[in-house]
Parts: C-alpha cells; sequence; structure tokens
C-alpha cells in the first residue's frame, strides 16, 4: 500500500470508530486513567476502566478491545489483566498491551513476560528499552526509567524477531515509530518533542492503537494508521501551544477535530522493506 | 417556586457555599478524583478524597455532605462507602450515589443496591441505564458501557416511582435532566454535546450536586440548581473552547467565574407537573 | 546568601536539573498522580510513579529522590513508604514527605509519625496544620480538612524546633513560604491564590521540592529555590488565566518555558534572621 493509501486508511477508520463507537476496555495505570479516558472519548471511541476481578469477565463480554498497561501495577492487577485476557482472547477481540517500565524493575519485566505468555495479546505498544527487555535477546539491555538507550537497529531486529516468534504485531515508538508483525514493516514519522514533556502520552498512544484495533482487523495496519494519526495530532497541537500544560489541552483538541486534509498531507505513515 | 425563581435560588446556594466552604467527603473511582476535586474547588467548596477503612469514621465526623461513586469500585472500596455512608447517615449530612456503569455488570449493580440498602442516600444521580438498573422494573434494561437506550417516559416513571418508594432524590440526567423526590419533579434544558467528549462530567455533575446539598437542606431543588449551574457552566464552556481539552480547561474556569446575570438569563429549570 | 544568590542558585539548580534529568520515585496519591507527574516533567526531571512492595527496592536502586505522599493512603501504601523509604535512605537519596491532611484523621498523623521514626526523611512540606501535627507540641491543633488555622509565629517556632530535634528541613507553606533546619531560615514570598482554587498544589510544590533536593546537597536552599520557582510559576499562570482551569494549563507552561531574567527579577526568596 502506497504512504498515499495509508493515510486514507487512517481517515477510513477514523469513520469506522466514530460510526461504531468501539468500547475499550482498559486496565492501566493511576497515572493515566483519566488522560487515557479522554484519549479514548477524543478518538471516537467509548473507554471502560475496571479491574476488579469480579467483573473482568463480564466487562470483556462487551467490550470491543482490551488495553493492558503495567504502568503501576500490583500482584492483584496483574491478575485482573490475566484474567480479562483470557477472556478477551475467548472472544477474539484484540488485546493490546503497553509493558510500560518492563526492564526498570524484575516485576514489571516478569508481568509483562507472564501476560504475553497466558494471554492471546495481538499487539505490544513500548520504547525500545521495554521491546527489549520482552525479547530473548534483551537481557543485558540497559534501562533507565521509561527511556530507551538502545540503538534503532539492533532493537528493529529484535523486534522483528520477537513478532515473526510470538506472531503478534510489535511496535517500537520513539523520534521514528517502527511497527512490525514479524512479515512486514511500517515506519511512521509524524510526532513532536513536546510528548515527552507529558505524562502519559506513551500510554494514550498504546491506547489509539486499541481504538484503531477495536475496528481494523489489519492489525499490522491499525497499529501504524493509529501511532500516525497520535504523532500528527502531537504536531498540530505543538503548533497550536506554549508548553507542555497547553500541549495537553491542545492535543485533546487536535485528536477530536483534525481535518481529513491535514492527514491526508501531513501523515507520513511509511511502508519499509524487511531484510531480503 | 417560578424558573426565575430557581435561577436566584441558584445563585443563593452559591453564594452559602462560598461563605461556608462546605466539606465534601468523596469515595469515587479512579478516573475522576482529580478532576472531581477541581470541580469541587471550582464550585468553592472544598474536597477530601479518602477511603481507607481505618479513617472513614474520622472523615464523616467533619464532612458536610458524602459523595460515592463505584466507577472503578472493588469489594474493598464498596465497604469503604458502606462504613462511610453509616457514619455519616448517624450525621444526618447528605449522601450522594452516583452508581457508574450499575446495569453493565453484576458487581456494579449489586454494589450500588447494597449501598441503597444499607446506606441513607439522600441524591441519586446516574443516566437513564443506570437509574433504571436500580428500580425493580429495571432487570430487563439494555446496557452498553455507561451509555442509556431507555426511552425518556418509561425511564420518568420509573424514577418518580423509585423516588417515591425509596423517599430519595433521583436525577436521570441526559439530555433533559429530569429530577425527581416522587413528589414534585423539575427539568434541567442546560448542557452541551460536548460533555459527552470528556470522562467524567457526570461523575462532576454528582459533585456539583453534593456541594449543592451540603448547604441546601431542599434536596429536590438544591439537585435541580446544581444541574442546572453545571449544565451551563458547559454551554459557556463549549463557546469558549475548540474541542474536548480545552472544553474541559474552559468548564473549570465557568464553573467558577460564572457571573449571576448568565445565570438569571441562561439557567433553565422548571418545575413541571407530575402525574394527576 | 543574598536574595539575589537565591535568584542565581534558583536558575543553577535549574540548568542541574534539566542537564542530569533526575529521576524522582513518587509514592503518592491517586488525586495527583497525573498532575505531580506533569510537574516532574515541567521541571526537567523525571517521574516514575510505582508502590508495589515487590518493586520498592529496585525502585530505590536507580532513583535520584524520593517523594512520599500520605494523601489517599491505607496501610498497604504506607508499608510502601516504609520499606522505599528504607532502601532510599541506605543510598543516601533525599526523601521528602508531604503529610497530607496529617491531624485531619489518626490514620493520617499516625502514618505520617511512623514515616518519620523509621525512615530518614530529608525534608517536609506541610500547611501550618500538618506540620503542627506532627510537633510533640501539636496535639491540641484544630485541623479543619487541610486548611490551617494556626498562627504564624506559633507555626515557625515549633518548625524551628522540630527541625532542630529532628535535623531536618522543615517547610511550612502559606501566604509566605517558611523554611527552616533548625538553625538558619529562608522566607519565600511568590505564589498566588490561584493556588488554593486547584487541587493537588500543595503536593506538587513538594514535587519540586523532590526534584531540586535530587541535585542539590544543600536542601535548605534547595526547598527554598523551589518554592520560590513553584510559587512564581503560579504568578505567571494567574497572569495569562481566566480561572482555575486555564491556571493549571498555564502553570505547567510557567514551570517549563519561565526566563532566567523573570526569575533574577521577581524571585522573592530571603534568608531571615532566626530567633537570637
Amino acid at each position: 500500500m502506497s504512504d498515499h493509501g495509508l493515510s486514507g486508511k487512517t481517515i477510513e477508520i477514523l469513520h469506522e470508530i466514530r460510526r461504531r463507537k468501539p468500547l475499550v476496555h482498559h486496565i492501566t495505570n493511576f497515572v493515566v486513567m483519566n488522560s487515557t479516558a479522554n484519549t479514548t472519548l477524543a478518538v471516537g471511541a467509548s473507554p471502560i476502566m475496571a479491574h476488579a476481578h469480579e467483573e473482568m469477565e463480564a466487562m470483556a463480554a462487551f467490550a470491543d478491545a482490551l488495553n493492558l498497561n503495567i504502568g503501576t501495577l500490583t500482584p492483584y492487577w496483574v491478575d485482573s489483566m490475566i484474567v480479562a485476557g483470557k477472556a478477551a482472547g475467548k472472544r477474539g477481540i484484540p488485546i493490546i498491551l503497553d509493558p510500560v517500565g518492563s526492564g526498570a524493575t524484575p516485576l514489571r519485566t516478569e508481568a509483562a513476560r507472564r501476560i504475553l505468555e497466558e494471554v492471546p495479546v495481538t499487539v505490544v505498544r513500548g520504547n525500545a528499552s521495554e521491546v527489549m527487555s520482552l525479547s530473548t535477546a534483551g537481557k543485558e539491555v540497559k534501562i533507565r526509567g521509561v527511556d530507551s538507550l538502545e540503538t534503532v537497529d539492533a532493537v528493529r531486529s529484535s523486534a522483528h524477531a520477537m513478532a515473526k516468534e510470538l506472531r503478534k504485531v510489535i511496535a517500537v515508538t520513539g523520534e521514528i515509530d517502527f511497527i512490525t508483525n514479524g512479515e512486514e514493516a511500517i515506519e511512521v514519522h509524524n510526532g513532536d518533542p513536546m510528548f515527552g514533556l507529558v505524562t502519559g502520552t506513551g500510554c494514550a498512544a498504546t491506547t489509539v492503537v486499541s481504538c484503531f484495533c477495536a475496528v481494523e482487523p489489519d492489525h499490522l495496519v491499525a497499529t501504524a494508521c493509529a501511532l500516525g494519526y497520535y504523532g500528527l495530532a502531537g504536531e498540530e497541537a505543538a503548533r497550536a501551544s506554549n508548553g507542555p500544560g497547553s500541549f495537553q489541552t491542545a492535543l485533546y483538541d487536535a485528536l477530536h477535530g483534525m481535518s481529513e486534509e491535514t492527514m491526508m498531507e501531513r501523515l507520513r505513515i511509511r511502508q519499509i522493506a524487511t531484510k531480503p
């Protein structure tokens, strides 16, 4: 598909989200519950945040996608994710994992790996350090908080191998986002440094991926289009703001109101050649 | 009381809130803790968020109203609400329940019903689906997330019967809000579609009701005035904003700074005839 | 050090924060997790929010400061703070305590006192009521929510004695902030009444103190400079806003973008004479 095609596809998916208003069940961290719920609404979908073991299966019965995020996890919450993930898996809805801080502490790395083993996760979205921590080659990765220190090539090759082995879509976000299903790969060149000055913007990127996957069965394309659209909303917001506070505000406005013209002209979502 | 009278009454209650700065104890969900605390402050009252069983009675001893919200509940939190609710009941302060998602899962429906049985709730504020799930006639209601699918008349008649039976004020919010105590009823025509694009705006409406009930003993009138004022703040915010991000920001500004002229001219709070 | 010197020192510390991007581990309350994370980022540091007992020691191993806040505490969270605090103490990183609501309920007062006994806290930042509740002379203090009712002199003298006895920096914030280490004292005259209309601005002040202490070993000076800078950001934000919503947004912008000229001209951080 041409780049132009992926811009058009992004618009098409957004229309479908706004038509169907899919319900995205989040089991996510305390820091971003509000901002990811607002992101879901700005995109056009419906959020529900719930984590009690007693209602995980009931939620899975009417959700259109499940978004798992280990940002402020405790064992109780990991169990919530496992129960919800298994129920979501039975229904076949997409399950998107954000392994926040995986690699930073054993609790997080083990939680992310356990979820990947026990739940049929569809897409993993993380920064380079997080994704590397989940690959079998990732044990010696240096981590500092949730920042990335890896070189781009090593990370891409590791993500590609992991996607192939686990049969998932792996999205590594950073200055240029890299999305792969182990066969094909897409780069997203949209984004803005202001994202780094607002908490939870990575988590919100994963939320947008969840909204897109809720309505688009090609999850490689859905993930790439979601990240392009979110990155471009950040570019629009950065233009309209004076700092991180007004950027956050403008980001919701841009997610809600971005015109099709802007998307056709400025989305930069590119299929790239994978290793020959 | 004439409509004009209810506009004046709204202004009077707001003055009283700002004079007394009542303390509103919230046991609420993780998504809206920040936004409902800020709503409380913008209205002129003082919020306190606390849920530890060990301090529920101590909190009740100096709170002026108790706001219960089951949005991200677990059994621990429901118990917090029961303990705090009983202590608040002994002191006779108003208790306002927001049954978020009641009807959507058994855990939520049962939690809301248990609270209504064990705690002397003063006001219930929910959307049509939530309120219907609590009525004895509400068992076959179709629920989708926290949205409403019921027809207006069935809901009103059910709310009216429930209010009469339980001797509470029931507020059903939607395009037109309906507030009843089982004897009298009031409609509120203020509001804006932008509320639907920001998370927690229903929860915040309940918070405003809690602030109003903290100082006004006529809880039917207090609830209606609170919803009119909140709805009008949304209208003001929608005028001043470009999307859901700037709407949220402008909403706090409007709640804090709305002029008496605006309220006298634009509040639309109307007593209506109940069934003959 | 002259007042001018403390303005220059503030700029110097900010440069150091932005150069080193210290990681500030927060164990804080649900209401302010998002806003204090964003405050940390706007200042130029990196936040991490984590509370699971299983990862407290791992977090302490790479954090540059530990921020403890008892705002929505339960016993589990107090234990998290104790475990993390002991690990942080072994590494010698600064530990900053915000005793939110201490004095309001026994649970909070006892939690704050237990933390002070078991953890080598470096700085305590609270309002007058909270600080008084922690002093041996503070038992008969009248508390109403988290507001302050004490007279300035009694509080200062109590804070001074407590700082001397416990060998900590005690910061009492209010219209004029008072910071003492039991030997020297500093006043901060920056600030704005709008802070009182936004939730978590006290908690965020403590976060800024944590960021400053992470890079500046003189914690008396670091605390005073942090509070001056934060207060001045509030003054800047108040100028640029129409109410509490736009104030919050403008506050992040000001924390991120405040010019050195503004700081040199308008910071009002003054060393004061202590009792002869």
